[in-house]
């Protein structure tokens, strides 16, 4: 079962590896799917990596192999081959996986590969020019695109005549000149009668992006109308490529992933290329961030010395009121950065979430400041006036904490930067020094 | 552009309805995508909902927006409904979202919409055996499928014959015992030569599910194989049904951010059911489970009244010590967690994953211990060793942070349980108590 598949291919080829039965092996990686071989060769050290893709015969195999491998995986494999080995793998690749591939080698590599593409070298090119993260760039050139005046049978007859093309579940109809102008999936297409005409079976004024909508657009898109494929079409409404659902899937996990890693102060990169080193770079930013917020702390609580030298007890209490605030926060910013992320949070949905987040916080912070307050009179710490301090910390912290984890990313989102990116360490940092400021002055108002 | 579609239509919808002009409403929803109506009635009050839902005149659209609306929105309209009415509109759904709107319907309204729903109540039943979160319940029974002697030829009748099957890109070949045994894209169907037998033209042994594998494992199967369906059998090999690439997508998006929630310590259901009460009520355990620790705190820090008394400026540094544990626990925690959800983390990788959290958690731990020292120093804060206590409780909150963070997951996933739900509060809670402890011994010994 698909389940096991990799495991037990992985343990066969690293046995057979191991022995030397090159034969073995190679006969062992003809029956494997590519996706199989891919999940094993990310898996292996480089040199075993190397040694398994070199017995991959079939240049097709290879092709599809390579673009589904980890950028770490793929760039050991394609750094120290030959420019035309590597160019005889990318033209047997789909365009966009082929373009995918270039778009994160070093530039000059990148340019002596296509050097030696040969004919293909054009078509891989003109995606090269759009940068990642829109449609254009994960777009797809071979679509099917018939003219509107053809009859069904003239259409199967093409369909036919034609190679494989990657988006072959839908056909689109294009006029004259090349605009977009209906669409018919392959099944529609085969029960029509012969002789109707496309322009008059066809679903006219199709779903389309165009080729600078974002990726995460694109997705949203492909999901809201359950398409397997949405033709992108350029400024002039002119049909120039077809983004598919298997590239939607891969966009899909990856920004949750990133939105996810993002949250947690790190990105992707992380994942993709491990190394201590480079792991620790890319943390030490978010976590720089949230430091510099901690001293501020620090002197915000040096400022209360002699209140914490009366009441010591200040100290015991400040952990839980700062943690549960933090808590309330990112609980806050992560729900309203993922409903950014699905687009079920819209600009007019904005008062009302406020609203829920706020009130819901309001309701907890209260739960919580009392119950705080109730154990710090039973434990009859501190002065008589000390269980209301303490409760009103936890009051204060955890409102605030709400109301900033609430309002930062939709901030961050209307300024057009990402609220992911931005949330975590702002929120963090802006509760915890909210929340010592709110305690300690309650504590020096009310003691 | 898309985009806009359903920020117009909305727009047009309520002007119609505030002016009770029905008839211009009626005829805007006949021009518009199912999609699109749905997410504007999602959006609307209850009573606008249901007066716009009655406007829709197409009994084929009131059912393809039923199950496309949010729970709340669709409870609303369901409620109130006669059961003959309800069961109407779900004979005319796709076997699987008729299964899914009873599946969240309360159990004696559900029994009656069954009892009024004629010759597919059986197929929409045995969809409902199946409990939520497994492919038998988010399959559909309408493949098609063909037995092994057939000709490409009989294969294209049967296929024109047929009425619209919602899978309907591969072919599904069977024996005569109906059980799997080869696939065929429709377009590979669409390039034979007719006289072919299916047995000699079909891919063999084709990718499948069990009724019974996990929603996120057939997810993961769809992106990894890049299939627009997978076949569904039961233990016998049986075909009894398909899982599609639309629905897959959802149950992608739905894992994802019930992640992002779950590490937040809240729910779906708090996004998809508002209410204040019921957010907060969803959200208590999470923070009572981080209170309880937080309480711990307290006692820990009440041993310590002396060593607090006597050097005051533990309690100025207490907050960025713990806030930059966090921090690192929650970082090491999301990393795992979503590494385990795409399956990008399988059991063999664990001792790399293990070493490569630990040990980039050790370099920014040393790193912002000793600016947390140096920091310590210049402002000359408490005793003479001050500045080392300060920077070694920093090292070891940061670093059981980490461990705990990466740890706890990864024991949670071993165990059964749900990594992302367990993680978030035992994470917080561990690492502050392990901060203070570590932080006011090292103290305690070095003062």
């Amino acid at each position: 079962m698909p389940q096991s598949r990799d495991s037990l291919l992985q343990g066969s080829l690293l046995r057979f590896v191991r022995r030397g039965a090159w034969d073995h092996a190679g006969r062992l990686l003809e029956k494997s799917h590519p996706a199989d071989i891919a999940r094993v060769l990310d898996r292996l050290t480089e040199a075993d990596r190397r040694a398994v893709f070199d017995l991959i015969r079939s240049p097709q195999v290879r092709a599809e192999v390579l673009p589904l491998l980890e950028f770490a995986a793929r760039a050991d494999l394609l750094v120290g081959m030959q420019p035309e080995s590597s160019a005889g793998i990318l033209q047997l690749m789909d365009t966009d996986d082929a373009a995918d591939v270039l778009r994160e080698l070093p530039r000059d590599e990148a340019d002596a590969i296509i050097g030696s593409l040969g004919e293909r070298a054009d078509e891989i090119e003109s995606l090269l020019q759009y940068p990642e993260g829109i449609a254009g760039a994960i777009m797809v050139p071979d679509y099917f695109a018939l003219n509107e005046n053809l009859t069904a049978k003239e259409a199967v007859e093409h369909l036919q005549s034609r190679g494989t093309a990657e988006a072959s579940f839908y056909v689109y109809v294009v006029d004259d000149r090349g605009y977009l102008v209906g669409v018919l999936s392959l099944r529609q297409l085969i029960m029509q009668p012969p002789y109707t005409v496309l322009r008059d079976c066809m679903v006219i004024d199709p779903i389309r992006v165009t080729v600078d909508t974002d990726q995460e657009e694109v997705a949203r898109i492909v999901a809201r109308y359950d398409l397997l494929a949405v033709p992108v079409v350029d400024s002039r409404n002119e049909l120039v490529g077809v983004v598919t659902v298997d590239d939607v899937i891969d966009v899909m996990r990856d920004e949750a992933t990133e939105d996810i890693l993002k949250l947690a102060g790190t990105t992707v990169e992380e994942v993709t290329r491990p190394g201590i080193l480079r792991g620790a770079w890319i943390r030490f930013p978010w976590l720089a961030a949230s430091f510099v917020g901690g001293a501020g702390g620090i002197f915000l609580l040096a400022r209360y010395e002699s209140l914490l030298t009366t009441t010591v007890q200040i100290a015991f209490f400040l952990p839980i009121i700062l943690g549960m605030g933090g808590n309330v926060g990112s609980q806050c910013s992560m729900v309203v950065v993922r409903g950014l992320a699905t687009g079920r949070l819209e600009l007019d949905t904005v008062p009302r979430i406020i609203l829920h987040e706020v009130g819901t916080s309001v309701l907890l912070a209260v739960t919580f400041a009392a119950t705080l307050g109730g154990v710090a009179a039973v434990l009859g710490y501190g002065p008589r006036a000390f269980p209301l301090v303490v409760a009103l910390g936890m009051f204060i912290s955890m409102l605030t904490a709400a109301t900033v984890g609430t309002l930062l990313p939709l901030i961050f989102d209307r300024l057009g930067a990402d609220p992911a990116v931005a949330s975590g360490p702002f929120v963090t940092t802006s509760t915890d020094v909210a929340g010592i400021a709110g305690f300690c002055l309650v504590a020096f108002w009310l003691l």
